[in-house]
């Protein structure tokens, strides 16, 4: 059975966080993890193209076959969303730069794919990650919320190849 | 008299302009400009990594000293801001992937610098553009957007090093 490798991330200009796992039938088991957290202090181009390149270097060295992205929440806050907006801009250009194919969920959508109920909050996902998870250990907040995302993807890539099979 | 090189961008995930002029004491002069379209039939990751790649070209080709951009407009529509913020956020990192120096602008102070009046409309602006910069030919809104950026960093730039002389 083809072993296929599911990168999550969510989007973050202060904490960009990257969780890999591995999918092979029904399996899945944990890979890596990680987060990128330019300095504050540094100018806003500099560190959105930090957040670009640790990207595309987690993609080099484990060279994912499929990258699912948390889609931004868009509260009524335009000035949020626009900083979130552009976070999200450099991890979906960084995931077109492989040739992996990219995906996006929305938060309900990894909730509920993860804990079963798409109103769950934080600690909930990062609960079920580490218990479905087991080997990745202590996970922070933002590396738990990217492997949610990479799950919720194995989860609906399952259908999905099932459906099209 | 030492040349500068100035290259302006006006983010945009359809149509993102770009405008390079070249600064020498009070001398203005245009040089290149263009506009990035992806197609929009394609993924929202491909197209913003084709503005990512396409300003990267840009800024290769011609190895601007200082890049200006746009700080888009956040209005009250939460999810416009997100989406101009995607576009924006790959702008700022291909500007800080090159060693050139980046700074930004608000619509209001570019409309100033070049027509005077910080509520000038987009057609004024373009009018303007043509004139101070002649050789540039027929060029289009987003080029004409993007052209005004850099021609407004070129008027703060000059006063910049006027004051820390």
């Amino acid at each position: 059975m083809t072993q296929l490798r599911i990168l999550g991330i969510d989007p973050g200009l202060n904490r960009c966080g990257w969780g890999l796992v591995a999918s092979e039938g029904s399996r899945l088991s944990y890979v890596a993890h990680g987060v990128i957290a330019p300095k504050a202090q540094q100018q806003l181009a500099t560190r959105l193209h930090e957040v670009f390149e640790g990207l595309c270097a987690v993609m080099a060295e484990f060279a994912p076959h499929e990258v699912a992205v948390e889609e931004t929440f868009v509260n009524s806050n335009a000035r949020a969303a626009l900083a979130l907006g552009q976070a999200r801009g450099v991890a979906l250009a960084a995931a077109a730069r492989s040739s992996a194919l990219v995906a996006e969920y929305a938060p309900a959508t990894i909730k509920k794919a993860v804990v079963g109920s798409g109103s769950a909050d934080k600690t909930q996902v990062a609960f079920m990650v580490r218990r479905l998870l087991p080997t990745a250990g202590d996970v922070s907040a933002d590396a738990a919320d990217a492997l949610g995302v990479a799950l919720c993807h194995a989860a609906h890539g399952g259908f999905r190849r099932r459906a099209g099979a």
